[in-house]
C-alpha cells in the first residue's frame, strides 16, 4: 500500500490532531490524514450559513449536522484507520457515533482518552483494536502498523 | 411482515422501554422487542464473573464489554428498527455507540431524547429518521409505521 | 419458500393494489403484501401529527417524509418482488425512488403504466424485469413465477 | 482524499452542471464530476443508431435505456457525491430513481431543485443530506465538505 | 436448521429433479427444493403469453428470459444450496449462467453431469465443492450434509 | 429473537459438545447448535465413499474437505454465535479457518481452550469476544447473552 | 474516471479481443482491457505444468481450472464492464459462468453473439445491458458510453 | 490492473517471502508485496512496549494481537490474492485464520506447505485456487495469473 488513510474523528478543540500528524510526518510515514471540519463555528452554521437561516435551533442544527455528515461519511468510507478521540469538553456523542459507524463497517479503529472515562467508554473500547492515552503513542502504533518499527528496539525491518 | 423487531437501545436507568412496550402490547402492535442487558451489576460485571476477576478496572471492563457486544450486535443485527434512548444520566457513549453501528447497516434509527441534548446529539439525529421526546411518541411512531394508524383519526386503512 | 413477500410501491389513488390483492387471493397465491401507508393525508401529516407541528412546510414534509421511511425502507429490504405502479396523478417521485432504490438492492422489479408514460418511463422500465399494464397482468405474471402456470394453458406442473 | 468523485444526476435540458463545473474550478476545488450523456437526441437514440432500429416504440427506448445504464450504473458507484437535479421539462423519473439507487448504495445525496417542487420531492429530498435550490449553493456546499470553507469567514482551516 | 433450501438448476428434458426429490423424501431429509419453472414451452412463452405477442423472436425470448428471471433469482437467492446439472440437450448457458451467479453469492455448489463433459465444464466443476453423476449421489451428498449419515456406514450420529 | 443459533466448531475427540448442548438444556435456553460433521472416519471419507475413492490421498483429502465445506460454511452463515474449540489432538487448523471466516462475516465468535494454547492461539483469541476454558464457562456465558442472567445473582431480569 | 476497465470474457479462438483493442484504441478510449489467459494450451496445462502431473483428466483439468480461477475472479471484480462472447467452437459454458458471476455482482454486462444463438443465450442476454453482434459495435458502444459519442452524429459534447 | 497486490501470511521464521518477492522481481512482474511484521519479538511485544506493559500474558498477548490486526486485517482487504504458509515451526493458528478470513472475503488464496501436513491443512486447501510447495512454484502461479506465461512454453502472449 503506497499510503494509509488515517481518519481522525474527535472534539475539535485541542491540537491533538496536529501533535498526530507532526508526530507522522517526523517519522516519515506514508499517512493522509482526514478529520471531519475543525472550525468549530463552520461546523455548527455551516447548513444555514449556504442553505438559509433557520429559527428553530432544532433545524440550524439539523442542517449543519447532516451536510457534516456529506464529509464525514465519505472519509470514514474511505480510510484504512479511524482513530476516535473523547476529550474533556462537550458530550462528544458524535465521536462515539463515528466509533459505531466506523465498527460495522469492520474499519480498525484505535481509540484515544483519558483513563478517567474508561468506564463510560469500555464498549467503544471494546470494538477498538488499540486504546491509547497520548498523540505519541497513536504516533507509535501507526510507525509500528505502517513500518514494523518499535521505538527503541533494532533491527526493525521494513516488512511491507 | 408477521413481526417487527425493535431494538431498544440506551440508558438502563429509568423504565423506558416498560412504557414503550406496555403502550406497543396494549395498541396490540406486532413487534418484538429487544434490548442490552438492564440490570446495571450485571452488565458491568458479566465478563469477571463468568470467566474470572480483573485486577486491573480496564480488563475488568474489557471483558464485560465484549461480553454485552456478542448479545447487542447480534440483535441490532436482528432488528429492524433501532429506537436510541439518551438520557440524564452517565455519558451514554454507548448508545451513540449503537446508532453510529446501526446507520451503517442502513437501519431505521428512532432517536429519543429531552430537547436540552438537542446540539450535543446533533450528528445522532441528522442520522435518525425521527426525533421523538417521550415513550408515548415512540408508542405512535410505531403504530403508524406498521398499521398506518394515525391516533384521533377517521378511517385508518390497515395497510400492510 | 413458503410464502413471497410483494411489495406494492406507487401511486395511493386508485384500488389498483386491492386488485392486484383479490386477483392473487383468487388465484391461491402464498403472497404476503405489503405497501407504503395508503391514506393521503396520514401520509402527509404523521410527522407533525406525532412529533409536533411545523410552520415551515418543508419541514411538515420532512418530518413526514422520513417518518414514513422506517416503514417503507424495511418493506423493500423485505420483499422478494417490487411492483412499482406509476399513474396519472402526481409526479410519483416517490414510485421512482423505490425503484432505483429497490434496483440497487437487487430486488426483481416489475413496472406498472400506460403505455403513454412508456417514454418518461425508460429508465425505470430499463431497470425491470417485466412491463405490465394492468393488475391482472400482474397477478399473471405473480402466478407464472411462483407456481410455473399460465392461464389457458395445460398441464402447468407446480415447479416448486 | 485526492480528488472527490461527484455525479450531476438529473435533467439535461439546462446548463447547471456547467454552472456546477466552472464555480467548483472557480474554487480549486479537486473534483472530477461525471454526468449521464446529455446531449438529448444522443441519449434517446444510442440504443438503435448502435444495435439496429426498433419499429416498436418501446423497444426502441429500452434498448436505449439499458444502455445509457451501463454508464450511470457505473459513475454513480464511483461517485462519493450524488447531486440530483429535478427541473421543469420532463418528468424526470430517471433522476428519482438515481437518487433511490444512490441511497440503497448509502452514497451521500445532495439534490436541488425550485421550492415549488418541494411536496413532490419530499421523499427523495428525505434521503438527501442537503436540499440545494441554486448551482451556487451546490458549489458552496462541495467547497465546505472539501475544504472546510464558508464564504464571508474568517479562518477556515482547510481540515482535510 | 429447520429446513435446507436446495435449488435444482439446469436441463429441464429428464426427470432428473423427481429421482433427487423422491430420493430426499425417502431418507427423510427435511429439504424444501425449488426449481425454475420446467415446463418448456411455458417458460418460453411466459412473456409474450402474459404481456403480448412479439413479432421479433429475440424480444419474445428477451420478455420470457427476464420473467424467468424474477423467479430464479429469488429461488437462488434463498437457497442454502445450489445444485447444477448439464445434460445432453440445448447448450445449457443458462445453468452455467445460474452456477456463477451462485457462486459470486458465495452459495455452496453442486454440480451433476456425465463425465464426457468434463472438459467443457471444469470451470464450473472448479467453482462448486462437489462433482457429482448421478441423483442418487446427490441424495447422499445431501443426507451426508445435513445428518453426517454415509450409507453403509455405523453408527451415524445426527450431528445437527 | 425466538432461538439463537450456536456453531460449535472445532475438534472432534471429545464430547464437549455435548457437555454444552446438556447445560444450554439445563437451563432452558433457546438455542439451536449445530456443528460439522462429528465421526471422525465419515468426515474423512465422505468424499470417496459417495464420489468415488482416489488412489491419490491428496484428493482423496480435498474431495472430503469440500464436501464437508458444503455444510461448514452454510451453518457458520446461519449462525448467530460461533464457538471455536481447540483441543489437544490434531493441529486443528480447521478450527482456527472457521473462525478466521466467521471474523470476516461480523460474527460474534466465543473461544475455549485450555491456558497453555494462549499464546499460539492469540490472534484468534484477540478476534473473539470471549476467551473460554470450559463448556460450563460457555454455557454461563450463553445465559448471560440470552437471558441476562449471572448465576448466583439475585434479580435477572430477563432482558429480552 | 480516468480509465475505465472492461473484461472481455468468452471464445479464445478468434481474434475478436484484438479487433475490439484496436478499434478501442483508434478511437482513443482510455480503457484497460483485462481478458483470460487466451492461449488454449497454456490455459488447459497451468494447473500440471506448474504444480505436477496428473494421472487422471478430471484432476488434470480441476488443477488449471482453479488456478485460471484466480486471474479471471479478479479482473471480473476490478471490471467496470463485462463483455461476454460466445463463439461457435466449443461449449463455452465458462462464458456464460462468468456472466452469471458479473451479473450477480452488478457488474453492466455485453453480450456477443451471432443470432443464430439467440435461444440458447436469452437468459444470459436477459442480464445484459446490451446485446451485440460485432466487435464494431462493442467499439462503438464503448465509445457512447464512455465519452457521449455517436458515429455519425453532430455536435457530441463529451459529457465526463 | 497496473499492480497486483499480493499478501503473504504465514509463519514468520524462514525466508520465504524474501524467495518469492525476489522471483517476482526477477520476473519483472507487477505485485506488490506486503505481509505481517515479521521481527518476532516486535510482532509479540508491540502492544506492551507502546501502551504500557502487562503482568497477566494473557493481556500482554491480547494488546500485541489485536495491534497486529490492524495491519493485518487492512492489508488482507487490499490484496487481490492471499498466500498463505504453513511450516514447521509454531502451530500457525494465525495462518489458518487468515485463510478464513481471506475466504470469507472471497479473496483467491493460494496455500504452500511441504505435503506431510496435507491431511491436517485439507479444510484450508479445500478453500484455496491452488497448493503449492516451494516459493519457486508461487512465483510461476503468480507470472502465469498475471502474464499468462508458463515457463519452458513458447509463444506467452501477454493477455493483459
Amino acid at each position: 500500500m503506497e499510503e494509509w488513510a488515517v481518519y481522525l474523528s474527535g472534539e475539535i478543540h485541542t491540537d491533538w490532531r496536529n501533535q498526530i500528524e507532526l508526530g507522522a510526518r517526523t517519522a516519515g510515514l506514508p499517512i493522509e490524514f482526514s478529520s471531519p471540519v475543525t472550525i468549530h463555528e463552520n461546523s455548527d452554521d455551516c447548513g444555514v450559513a449556504i442553505l438559509g437561516a433557520e429559527e428553530n435551533p432544532f433545524w440550524h442544527d439539523h442542517k449543519g449536522a447532516k451536510m457534516n455528515a456529506i464529509r464525514t461519511r465519505t472519509l470514514i468510507e474511505q480510510a484504512d484507520i479511524v482513530v476516535v478521540r473523547s476529550g474533556e469538553k462537550y458530550k462528544q456523542w458524535n465521536a462515539a457515533f463515528d466509533a459505531g459507524y466506523a465498527a460495522a463497517l469492520g474499519k480498525p479503529i484505535i481509540t484515544m482518552h483519558e483513563p478517567e472515562h474508561r468506564h463510560a467508554l469500555k464498549e467503544v473500547d471494546g470494538a477498538s483494536l488499540a486504546v491509547a492515552r497520548t498523540a505519541d503513542e497513536i504516533v507509535q502504533i501507526l510507525e509500528y502498523v505502517i513500518n514494523g518499527h518499535l521505538r527503541g528496539r533494532q533491527n526493525s525491518v521494513a516488512a511491507e
